[in-house]
C-alpha cells in the first residue's frame, strides 16, 4: 500500500535522496522489466532529475505504462541479460546517468530495510519475520534491520520451488545462479547478487519454497479474507505457511507483503 | 477489513451485544441473501447464543458457506420476499428467537454509526462523507453520527441509477420501493426501511446515482490503486465522483467503502 505498489519505492527512493546533487544531475539509470523501474522513475522525479530504464521489448504493458505515468525515459532492449546490460552501459556513457541496481546496491537494500524498522515498531516482540526472496534486496535489508532492531527476532525468506536458486545457494554455501524459473511470482526470478548474498548468508535464519499451488491459494485466501490485493511474489511467504514449511507453533510471526501490482484482468486462479 | 468482511458486523454486533440476557436467551433471527447473516451468525457466537438465518435457495454458495462458518443455523426458502418473511414468522414461532433487522432496525442503525464515528475521529475536518444506500442502515447511521459529531459534515449518498428507489424516494419526498433494480451491487439493491427513511430525509443532505459502468470502473481503480478489495456496493460513491456527479473541488470527502465480499472467480471486468 505504498506509491507503486510495491516495497521497491522504499530503496529507490532512499538511493536517488541519498545522493548529492552533483551525482544526480545527470539523472539516474537501471535496467528494470518491472516494479524497481516505475519505484526509480518516480523517485527521479520527486527529487527533480531524470530516470532512464532499460526495459525489454516483451515487457507487459502494464508495467510500460507505469513507468511512463511517473515521467521514466524508456530505451527498449532485447530481453535477455546481456542486451540489457550493454543497452544500460551505452545509455549510461551517453548520458553520464548513475546506475541505481534493483537490489545489488547498499543504498537500496537500506531503503528496503525500512519495511522491517516499522513492523517492529508496530510489534517489537516477533519470533520471526518472513519475507519473499528474488534478488535479495528486500530479504537482506529484512535481515539487517532485525539484526540490528531486535536480537531476538529471526528472519526466515520463501521462495518459489520453481525458482529455487536461492534456497540452494543458501543451503549448499555456494552460488547458484537463476537459469529459466518458471513461476508465478515474478518478482522471484532473478539471482541474488555478490552484495546480497553475503548478507543473507550471515543473517537470515532459514530459507524455505513453496509449490506453485500454495502461491496462487495464498494469494487468493489473502485477497478473500483480508481483502488486500497483494501480487504472486508477496504471497509465497504466506504459503509456506500454509505449507507446513516453518515451524509456526506458538510464535508470533511477522510477514512482509511485498507488493500489490497485478493484471486484474489475468488472475492465476482461472486457468486452475 | 472487518469480520464479515463488511460494516454490517458493527449493526450486528452491537444490536445482540445491546440486548439483555433474557432477550437473547433463545436465539436472534433474521432473513438475509447475504452480508447481514454471516455478521449477525458471528455475533450470535460471540454472545453465546443462536443464530437463526432464513436465506432464499439461490444463494450463492459463498454466502451459505459464509453463514455456515460462523456457526448461524440455515433455513432455505423460495426466493422471494413473501417467502421469507412467512418462514422468518413460523421460525420465530418455533424457536422465540429475536429479530434482528438488517436495517431497519435502530440497534443496527447505531451500531453502522461507528464507521462514521470513527472516520470522525481520524478526520476531524471532513467536509463531505459519501455513502452508498442500499435498505438505509449505513446511511443513516452515517447521516446520524455525522451531525451529532461534526455540525460541518454533510452527508452524501449515491446509488446505483438502476437501483435509484432511494434517488427518487429521496427527491420526491414520498416513499418508492425498489422494484426488480438490475444493478451489479448486489447490496444495494433493497427498499428503504420505515425507520431508515426518515432518518435519511431529514439528515442527508442529498442522493445521487451512477451508472453500471462507472461502478465497475470505480472498483477497479480501488483495487489497483489502493490494493483494496472492494465489492460493487461499495465503489458506488467513488463513480459517483468519477462521474462528477458530486461538487467535490477543494472539499475534504471521506468515503465509507462499505465491504469486500466478492466472488474472485467471477469478476465483473472480465465480461466487459
Amino acid at each position: 500500500m505504498q506509491k507503486a505498489g510495491v516495497f521497491k519505492s522504499r530503496g529507490a527512493c532512499n538511493a536517488v535522496f541519498a545522493l548529492d546533487d552533483n551525482s544526480i544531475i545527470k539523472g539516474v539509470a537501471t535496467h528494470s522489466s518491472g516494479n524497481h523501474a516505475a519505484a526509480l522513475s518516480r523517485a527521479a522525479k520527486l527529487r527533480g532529475t531524470k530516470a532512464y530504464i532499460v526495459m525489454p521489448n516483451n515487457s507487459s504493458k502494464v508495467k510500460i505504462a507505469a513507468v511512463e505515468r511517473y515521467g521514466g525515459i524508456i530505451t527498449f532492449c532485447q530481453p535477455n541479460l546481456a542486451s540489457r546490460e550493454s543497452t544500460l552501459a551505452s545509455l549510461i556513457e551517453d548520458t553520464d546517468a548513475v546506475e541505481i541496481h534493483p537490489y545489488n546496491e547498499p543504498l537500496v537494500i537500506e531503503g528496503q530495510a525500512t519495511a522491517t524498522l516499522e513492523l517492529l515498531e508496530d510489534y517489537p516482540d516477533l519470533d520471526i519475520i518472513l519475507a519473499p526472496v528474488g534478488g535479495g534486496g528486500l530479504l537482506s535489508g529484512t535481515a539487517l534491520a532485525a539484526s540490528y532492531f531486535c536480537r531476538k527476532t529471526i528472519v526466515i525468506a520463501a521462495e518459489p520451488e520453481q525458482a529455487d536458486d536461492a534456497y540452494r545457494s543458501f543451503h549448499i554455501k555456494s552460488f547458484v545462479p537463476s537459469i529459466n524459473p518458471d513461476t508465478i511470482a515474478d518478482g522471484l526470478r532473478t539471482s541474488l547478487g555478490s552484495i546480497t548474498y553475503p548478507i543473507i548468508l550471515k543473517y537470515v535464519n532459514d530459507i524455505v519454497t513453496t509449490s506453485e499451488d500454495a502461491i496462487i491459494s495464498a494469494m487468493k485466501l489473502v485477497w478473500e479474507r483480508m481483502k488486500i490485493v497483494i501480487e504472486p511474489s508477496a504471497a509465497v511467504p504466506i504459503a509456506a505457511l500454509m505449507e507446513d514449511k516453518i515451524r509456526c507453533r506458538n510464535k508470533r510471526i511477522g510477514v512482509i507483503l511485498s507488493g500489490g501490482n497485478v493484471d486484474l484482468s489475468n488472475l492465476p486462479w482461472q486457468h486452475t
